[in-house]
């Protein structure tokens, strides 16, 4: 099954709530931002209002072309709310520490993405898949190809969001320290400490069947 | 300035929010693994109403005893919001890919912490002050100590929220992968695959005055 054409041309639309008050020189509304950012997350944090309150949830998440794929138990309290209200779906990278010469200036690098809208509940079977597979291939790339594939009884346990991505926030700031113009005659180092995260060696399950080695796709011959 | 005792006798409040509905076993009363997970964290996810519809925005914070800090500037409208309802602090750490032999039963280990509460704008300038010192402390530690203090100008621009760690629900997965009984015997390897996070090499910023070495708390001579 191929991936929609992503249509980085159409820029995202631009809404009270998407619309940045401050640090404007750090918005994007370049589609392909949003992708890349996206593309490049594990989690998001799943925001909806139960109960009259706010509920962060950290889950996981899809992207096929211009949809956005959660899924989760279907007995979940967050997924019952989004039958109720709008979700805001963020994903945010932290790239690193900006260390300025005071401490007000001290920053972060980081991209992010704010998603709004009104999710929708998937009932036909074939998009059902869909969601499954780019939210199975955005954590565990390979895998659906390679563990078993979900059976009717687990289908029926899982319900799959989809959520367009027209509304949305991008953020991305780079680079170092901005100081006072006084402040750079300080003897205090600035700069950038980056954090970089990375997968470490598979752990094996202790009932591996014996002979069975760590495919590529996981991290095994690489 | 001491750190307040942690109560780490105290468990944290059960409530309908932070009770959990399925997957009881990872969840953790222990106020000593909320503090754990909010002392390894670097930003949360903060989740607010506003204008009826959820916010999840990230952002720093810092943790005072049994007292979490936000801050950011007097005009933004995710803290504009705080004031008229509830919040939602998440942190989430993700340790690993949990892959197992079928894509239902794929996981992630992760240590998560959700802060439910009404936070309360700071006006006294010492707990204002503390407030600012434990956020700058948690993404950058030594650097209130090192990097020039906020002036009055800056102290005035700057909103200081607190938020008791009161009701909080702390979610926690460690482990392998568990499979259904029957997929044991699947030709497919199952195991972890850990997500490490680690510090980069500090990047000097172009305008640093010549002579001015990393100091040892940001990275230099480790």
């Amino acid at each position: 099954m191929a991936f929609t054409t992503s249509p980085t041309g159409t820029p995202l639309s631009s809404t009270p709530r998407t619309r940045l008050g401050r640090s404007k020189e750090r918005a994007s509304d370049d589609r392909g931002d949003l992708y890349d950012i996206l593309d490049a997350g594990l989690i998001c944090h799943l925001g909806v209002v139960a109960d009259g309150g706010p509920m962060v949830v950290p889950t996981g998440y899809g992207r096929d072309g211009d949809t956005l794929y959660l899924h989760g138990s279907t007995g979940a309290r967050s997924l019952r709310a989004t039958e109720e209200s709008d979700v805001c779906v963020t994903v945010t990278h932290l790239d690193g520490i900006v260390l300025a010469r005071s401490v007000f200036h001290h920053s972060v690098n980081y991209r992010s993405a704010m998603i709004y809208g009104r999710a929708r509940l998937v009932t036909g079977e074939e998009e059902r898949l869909t969601g499954l597979r780019v939210l199975t291939e955005r954590l565990a790339p390979g895998q659906w190809d390679y563990a078993r594939l979900p059976n009717r009884k687990e289908l029926a346990k899982t319900a799959v969001l989809a959520l367009p991505l027209d509304e949305a926030s991008v953020k991305i700031r780079r680079g170092g320290p901005v100081d006072e113009e006084e402040d750079y005659d300080l003897p205090v180092w600035a700069g950038v400490l980056p954090l970089v995260t990375q997968w470490g060696t598979p752990v094996p399950d202790a009932a591996l069947r014996e002979g069975i080695d760590v495919p590529v796709h996981i991290g095994g011959r690489r």
